[in-house]
């Protein structure tokens, strides 16, 4: 069968299930733990915070293939199956042997992947008879995909946008109010927390740790309100599945054999859904590949972080998570990759690559946007600033093969569009964009705060 | 068959001819002429401003197909076909009757319809062994599209960019640059007559008939440079044919018959683009079909100018084209669909429009704002405020076959995203958007002006 430029699947060759790639891995990923007890989070305990069906699914290290509802499906079809794109004008520029290919999930009004798992959690939101949700966001990427959710399933969104960004992005802000959401630059003085870290530092720009704390104060405290959240956790991974199913089926449909597979990681939602599927196959013995999580060296936990159990918020509310983590009290330099800059990963990700089965790499942002004007140029996409972490590898891995002669079959996920990063563009098209990277005393001195577990 | 929500055809039936809408007409459009001896421009003569390949294509009344060349196709391939999707979650919304589907040409980083034209002219000014291309933009759609073409093939690329729009949309200013334009806002005193229009009107914002101007001049004096244009002129409605071939064929493959086809209209080229192909069944007498063209209330052209031969640009360089117009020294009120506010129509559009074969429509932006607000909740998609008058007038038809019971198929265009508009979203979010209609009085005093052919 002849291989299109872009492959798009058939609506009924689009996944019925999400992979849960937990119920195949030997080593689990540790559970949550309360935050007081240290014990393991109960599902009664999770349900305060999430919608009940989503703490289920948080917890279920077993169940391999979970339905997705039709509802959900429906939604789905609004913007998916998205295409996985030979880059054959790249390679041509690149003079490669390598095959590369991406897989595109930039193509709906929220520009990213985030809209898989916002529409899932939207979606049991209401099925609980719920009024509403609350979010933060950082680069606004959730918050717009979140906002879309709750509008097409008549919810209420509230969301809590790191004060940095809702300034300096004042037009992603524009996008979640189009559709209905509700937006408060974080720390606010809404909520307790917000109150707290205001008088605490009064001239701070917020951050995503004290965001979600501000998000979760509002739902546990208001009636028929849930928090809800767009990377690290294991049903955001569980969701974010899709885009991993449509592309091994059209791998499988078309006879491409990935050797390589690399995704952007800040919390792991788009790396985990990107891989899951694969993941499973190595970890049953059926197949090979060699994973590539992408990160900024600026927030660079899984190079450089330390595998141990962290709180996940500021205000320290959350649950505490097992995960590579920078300590949550690191504060990345400001990079362009606002949502690269989480200071821990998720869970599964974390085992999985403390298990040896994923590799990492960090790459400075200069470097990423050079391979992000590289390809807008030759691909014709303008990627976010993200996304163009996996692209500065993709490039990286395809020159290398030109010095072996390795034709390697690599694929990548771009996660999104740029449109929203002009600022990040312009600041890179008038040579004015640094690089920083952390020095070892930083994050040693971040990580004396963890919590003794 | 059954349908899918999305139709995308398979790349072996992408159309591999433009369609040339005025082979079929028994009148033909009149032809542009000369400025000064007011005689048809002769091929000599729009080869000193037009690609020489484009200048054919220009003045070809004749050739109904015209082959698109394989390095065309090949761009064409990165970001079409262009699904046709049916708006069901509208008509369910809607409690209409009616089918209504819409051609989404906005899924490609330019945001639009444009790239289907910029493409060609960028590579008929390659394969002449050009340097580069001069061009005028407003809203910025067409200056992205052509700089992404021109980045595509090497060429230079030098944009005029409305000076309001410059400073209001830097955002589109810095993709321009990204893709490796050379973007100047407009006038500007790098011409004769940016310079004479600013020693005349020191403090003016610009107007895209003075951009036009000073990209013809540039691309005059410069050895290897010509003008290119992204709507009104027949080859730019020819390259755009793509739009309705392609949503042809979905239709036929499908079985579905529309009975109305709407497009916003402001030089044509969206709207001419979806209709030639189906108003060509309707010249041969193969089908009948309603065809609706949608301006705003600000600047319409078709619904209150006049249909006599007129300048194309401010400073009267450019040959005279005859078609509805408003008198080019019309300034419409800042409405927020910068694409729709030339002061022309489209030369071939303005003859079929005189035959009554189409009807036009005026629109006013709150409501047009209105219809992009309920459209992104309900479908998903954040409309380009321009696509957006073709989204009113689809829901307005859908309301009347709610009434009347009918169940009309509708199908209309999606000429593009609003990622970029969002000043506009804002104002509208904000409650500060208003209405404003030209007088009759200001209308007639622009059309007194008229050049006497």
């Amino acid at each position: 069968m002849e291989i299109p430029y872009k492959i798009y699947l058939e609506e009924n060759e689009m996944p019925k299930q999400w992979y849960n790639v937990r119920a195949d891995m030997k080593n689990k990923p540790a559970p949550l733990l309360n935050a007081g007890t240290h014990q393991p989070a109960t599902l009664d305990e999770l349900s305060v915070v999430f919608c009940e069906e989503l703490a289920k699914q948080e917890l279920d290290t077993e169940t391999a293939y979970i339905d997705i509802p039709e509802e959900i499906i429906g939604f789905y079809k609004m913007y998916r199956p998205s295409p996985l794109v030979r880059a054959d004008c790249l390679e041509k520029a690149l003079g490669t042997p390598a095959k590369i290919y991406y897989k595109f999930e930039g193509n709906n009004t929220s520009g990213s992947h985030k809209l898989n798992s916002a529409i899932a959690q939207a979606y049991y939101a209401k099925k609980q008879g719920l009024k509403g949700v609350t979010t933060e966001t950082g680069a606004g990427q959730w918050g717009t995909a979140l906002s879309m959710a709750c509008a097409y399933f008549g919810l209420d969104c509230k969301v809590f946008m790191v004060k940095v960004s809702y300034e300096q992005k004042p037009f992603r802000r524009e996008v979640m109010r189009t559709y209905g959401a509700n937006v408060t630059p974080s720390p606010s003085d809404t909520t307790e927390i917000g109150r707290k870290i205001l008088e605490q530092f009064p001239g701070t720009t917020g951050s995503l740790g004290c965001a979600i704390s501000e998000a979760v104060e509002v739902a546990v405290k208001s009636e028929g309100y849930r928090y809800v959240l767009g990377s690290v956790l294991n049903q955001v991974l569980l969701h974010q599945s899709v885009i991993g199913l449509e592309t091994m089926t059209a791998c499988d449909k078309f006879g491409i054999k990935p050797d390589t597979i690399i995704g952007c990681a800040g919390g792991g939602s788009n790396l985990g859904g990107l891989i899951s599927p694969f993941m499973g196959r190595k970890l049953r013995g059926e197949a090979d590949y060699e994973f590539i999580a992408v990160e900024p060296a600026s927030c660079p936990s899984f190079t450089r972080g330390k595998y141990a159990y962290d709180f996940c918020d500021t205000g320290k509310v959350c649950p505490l998570a097992k995960m590579y983590t920078l300590g949550s009290g690191f504060i990345p330099s400001a990079n362009h990759a606002g949502g690269l800059r989480y200071h821990g990963m998720s869970s599964t990700l974390s085992q999985l690559y403390d298990d040896g089965l994923i590799t990492a790499r960090s790459v400075e942002q200069t470097s990423v946007f050079a391979a992000a004007q590289q390809f807008a140029r030759i691909e014709g996409i303008l990627p976010a600033p993200e996304s163009s972490h996996a692209i500065r590898v993709a490039i990286d891995e395809a020159l290398k093969c030109k010095e072996t002669g390795e034709e390697k079959t690599i694929v990548f996920g771009l996660t999104g569009t740029g449109y929203f990063d002009m600022v990040a563009y312009q600041k890179f098209n008038d040579g004015e964009m640094s690089d920083y990277i952390p020095t070892d005393e930083e994050i040693a001195k971040s990580l004396a705060n963890l919590p003794q577990v």
